[in-house]
């Protein structure tokens, strides 16, 4: 069983074989997985995707590696081929013939068997629940933004947008001492964050330009130019989203003020299980509902709706 | 005597009174001075300035401090209040209340004298000449990059222009040990690259995505398209010439490959008089032809042909 894209429509189909684990790869029984906006991109047709959906999960080993079976794993969603150039130059996680986990060529998670090579998986330890273990694909994206840029805890630094990323996102960047700022639309979602002890607003009028760094996560261009024109000359935008359309930027201003741009996309598991198991990320609230595997249809309505932050499916 | 700028038309003032420096600045005394594209812009209306031109020069100190007088000195252009918190903060360059020599409400240097803040200003070496140190700004300009970003030695680096801060911008990366590329449009303007054993080529089929850095200063969009993609996945894109227009750039694109964009615009001083006193860059073939101020329409007409490279005004 498991969720089905084809031609822009959603099924769920009883019909799925077991699949069978590849040299090298793992068959992995699935327990929870976390419904994403790129999947709701997915379902939009914004991707060339057809198959099993989904991407964040957590299971339990079947077939493979002695060492591996019956342990509880995470996975990394990109699949490299480890011969061609970026592979050799460590950045298999942009390898040019990559397939990706329920998002480019490779069957996904939201289903009751997934396979994935071995080199992808992370044992989660005992002390964190299923439920917590599936936000480690979405932590390691938000902690992505601190393998590529420097956040100092002198910084001023604005996250724009108060969804599911940009709730982890925020959270994360708020390890750092920086002073932070969040802009979102939702007061009840902001509320969350200023229970953190994070200083949040919805007021886009910002009175300057006195931020180091911005964060735009709200994938649409109001956001960007928010977190764009947020910043200081000199200062650092991360484009966190992807876009369905294109940007259209002013670039005489990126070279008189001098203003980075920098896109990011995935991130690091290790560190993400780290910051789970020791409890420095507050995932409570922000398992808004669980639903059954065999009611993903209605779990992929309900995480459709506004205000609505992480739907989970349990198999 | 100047060259002045009204309602986007160039003339000879011959009315121009000398200019009174006011407290912390010295009344420069022209010797020579270089036309670079930004006049050039400034000229066709891209900015909103009138007065007189030109921001590249050498000088003789007249009036100022008494260890100044009479020595010869070159100017950094932008005039910061000193007050506001990016000039506290070390950001005195983008000084949001600043004027800028010949670009921003502050009379430029293609003219007998000018003045500027004595802060502005750097001895020039006795050993320089005063057609070499014309090329302190924009080779502290092609210096800026190294200050944004670190160029390995091991890196790929292409560079997308050859024009007259194209040829600056490849001699300076080409001091890192990099693999450099630079594709032009002029067979000749290459040809000096390739003499001091800079790579050159003007076919734009790169054959795949193989840089780590590229730098785009063409000031076209044809250019950025070309610096977008010759680049592989997480490379730089140095943005260093400022474009009339908007550019249309692929978000998703950013996102999934995590591309930077580094906006680049003025640089440091001292390192460019460095590199120029030892005879680090070529800048003979550079010297396009010079000219005496008086002629300095006709050195304009002239320094606006396709494939003239530096043109230089001699007081």
């Amino acid at each position: 069983m498991g969720l089905w894209l084809e031609q822009g429509k959603l099924s769920l189909r009883e019909d799925l074989p077991i699949p069978s684990p590849k040299e090298g790869e793992a068959l992995i029984r699935l327990l929870s997985a976390g419904i994403c906006s790129t999947d709701h991109h997915l379902a939009a047709g914004m991707y060339d995707y057809e198959g099993i959906l989904g991407h964040e999960f957590v299971g339990q080993v079947e077939k493979g590696p002695e060492d591996l079976i019956g342990k509880r794993v995470v996975g990394e969603i990109n699949l490299p081929c480890g011969k061609c150039e970026l592979c050799h130059a460590n950045l298999s996680r942009h390898c040019k013939n990559r397939t990706v986990l329920g998002i480019l060529k490779q069957p996904g998670a939201f289903a009751e068997y997934l396979t994935l090579p071995t080199d992808n998986l992370h044992l989660v330890p005992d002390s964190v629940s299923d439920e917590d273990a599936v936000f480690t694909e979405p932590i390691a994206a938000a902690l992505e933004i601190l393998e590529q840029i420097q956040i100092q805890p002198t910084q001023r630094v604005i996250v724009v947008g108060d969804g599911k990323l940009g709730q982890l996102i925020s959270q994360v960047l708020n390890l750092t001492g920086c002073d932070l700022l969040v802009l979102g639309r939702h007061e009840k979602k902001l509320s969350h964050l200023e229970r953190l002890g994070i200083r949040t607003t919805t007021n886009t009028d910002l009175d300057g330009r006195t931020f180091d760094k911005s964060v735009e996560c709200t994938g649409n261009s109001a956001g960007f130019e928010i977190a764009r024109t947020a910043l200081k000359p000199t200062g650092t935008l991360v484009l966190k989203s992807t876009y369905p359309g294109k940007l259209n930027i002013d670039a005489t201003f990126l070279t008189v003020d001098e203003i980075t741009i920098v896109g990011s996309r995935c991130g690091p598991f290790a560190p993400a299980l780290n910051l789970i198991q020791n409890s420095k990320i507050d995932l409570s609230y922000l398992k808004e509902k669980t639903y059954p595997l065999k009611s993903a249809l209605d779990a992929f309505d309900y995480s459709k709706q506004k205000g609505v932050l992480k739907v989970l499916l349990k198999a």
